[in-house]
């Protein structure tokens, strides 16, 4: 029925257990522990795979793989689970899902499933890839100057120039290691009352107002043009995010304030049998939460199959373990 | 005054900021994100750093460092952390902690530290490992065949015949992958009325009971005895884990039921300035959920220093950023 779907169909288990939605760096990490532990699963991705991971031009910062491009880790964790007999399937978006209690239903442009349990690990959207939102030069030098994440691409920036627009705190954490910081204000009204001017100034971060017009550069950024006037600059940083959770919140998912699906530390959903990870549980923007918190919902998942079938067996479990999570 | 001991000695920041506890894989994760976001940080361990992670034979389910042995990967991750210009002061056990509010001690063997916030990153003892509770034979072939860690090392036993003990959930991980699995019962108190002998036995796990007198084996573990009779088999797990939490329990900080750490996503504990990442935190036992949290504990550790300095120029932050976490 589902034949051929699948991740990879073990022995003795004919019904699909899980189905992981997005195979960014949560997704495929989920995906690979899946594969491992042999259970049935499907992992769907809207594209092909690797989320923005794929736009990482070298990644210093995920401990154990350091130097390399997020392609090419993209492609080190798509061997690794294609090497455990499962795969991908590519260009599949989830369109509709309907958790009701004990049936869950995931469709995507392809197939209707209706596994046991689901791992949403979807990420974030970046305004700033979509053309409405983009400054003049913005896609050109994305990875070669411009960047979306401080905390990801900080290092590589030690010892130069860089502008930062947006959330207020990437200022920070580029003044620890950049020659010289300048936030491009005002400050947005959601971290006013946090970070006033005078806070940044008081850290060695030039303040200044305008609009940013366009970036100019050769094969990297050179420079960012700010009303009308030209400030050579090495990196601009832009923080414009979202979680695109919306078909999340209409499943009755619940989100936190600032739009990303809650989850305890199990990465619990309040849905049962519904787990989330990585990037689209919120903060902090990083490849190796991402890859922890995929392991871990698969984890979770296991062991929430693990007590369905124990259940199926005309158990009552305790308390104790409904409630332990992990 | 303590120059010299810090990891690394950035620019304009004389304090000591932050003091790594234990370099396991959480730890290591956590000092290479102090070093490339330049924060002025220590990182001591007890030993010579890598933690359990040294034990493993194969890590097979580290999305993207796959096929590496333990020894190997914490290799790596040392070396990353030099390559920042940071080192593990290894030998350097903690031995007290002093948390009070907004006034950290870490004395360890050789320093008295005083930072503005910890990481405590120490790991599980696994009792197995003691000579008072092994078996005989458990120490020579472990990562030979004995394993403390059905999760990690399930994939290495697919097709073999493998044996149980402790905690029988490990049998269902194990049934999934493995031809044959029995569990040495009886049941343990704290999973009997979870995991009944029926539920096993209806799991095509085998149920015997007795006791393990001694492992045998050639290069690797060929078989267990058990009330002085030999049963071949390919693995042994065994699961006698604990968290040696009990100098953190004395310097105030919340412990779970089971004994570990308790922290919220953002891995803050509840002392403000002080987190925890990796397994004292709690299961899954898994490297890749080490690193994560690593790096999640260093992130946060960032923003509090962040929001510290601006409490020191004066001002009075709001309570959503209080409360904010990450």
């Amino acid at each position: 029925m589902h034949a051929g779907f699948y991740g990879r169909e073990p022995r003795n288990v004919p019904e699909l257990e899980l189905v992981i939605v997005g195979a960014g760096a949560a997704g495929l990490s989920a995906a690979i522990y899946a594969a491992l532990m042999e259970i049935n699963f499907v992992v769907v991705d809207a594209e092909q795979g690797g989320g923005l991971m794929t736009l990482a031009k070298t990644i210093e910062n995920m401990p154990g793989v350091s130097g390399k491009r997020g392609p090419e880790l993209t492609q080190t964790l798509i061997e690794q689970l294609e090497r455990n007999g499962a795969r991908v399937r590519t260009f599949e978006p989830a369109q509709e899902l309907r958790f009701a209690r004990g049936d869950l239903a995931v469709q995507t442009s392809r197939n209707a499933y209706r596994p046991k349990c689901v791992i949403i690990a979807t990420g974030l959207e970046l305004l700033g890839l979509r053309e409405e939102y983009g400054v003049e030069g913005e896609r050109e030098w994305l990875g070669k100057g411009v960047s979306y994440c401080a905390e990801c691409d900080a290092p590589l920036f030690r010892g130069k120039s860089v502008l930062v627009a947006g959330n207020p705190f990437d200022a920070f954490v580029l003044a620890r290691v950049a020659a010289q910081v300048t936030y491009l204000g005002p400050v947005p009204e959601e971290f006013r009352s946090q970070v006033p001017r005078e806070i940044l100034e008081a850290n060695d971060i030039d303040y200044i107002e305008g609009d940013l017009q366009r970036l100019e550069g050769g094969t990297v950024l050179e420079a960012a043009v700010i009303d009308g006037v030209r400030r050579p600059c090495d990196g601009v940083f832009i923080s414009r995010r979202k979680a695109g959770t919306e078909i999340y919140a209409d499943a009755g998912l619940k989100l936190s304030r600032d739009g990303f699906i809650e989850t305890n530390r199990a990465m619990e959903t309040n849905i049962e049998g519904v787990f989330a990870a990585g990037d689209i549980t919120g903060e902090p923007w990083q490849i190796s939460k991402s890859v922890g918190e995929g392991a871990v919902a698969c984890l979770s998942a296991f062991r929430f199959l693990t007590g369905r079938r124990m259940r199926n067996l005309g158990w009552a479990l305790q308390d104790e373990w409904e409630q332990a999570g992990i």
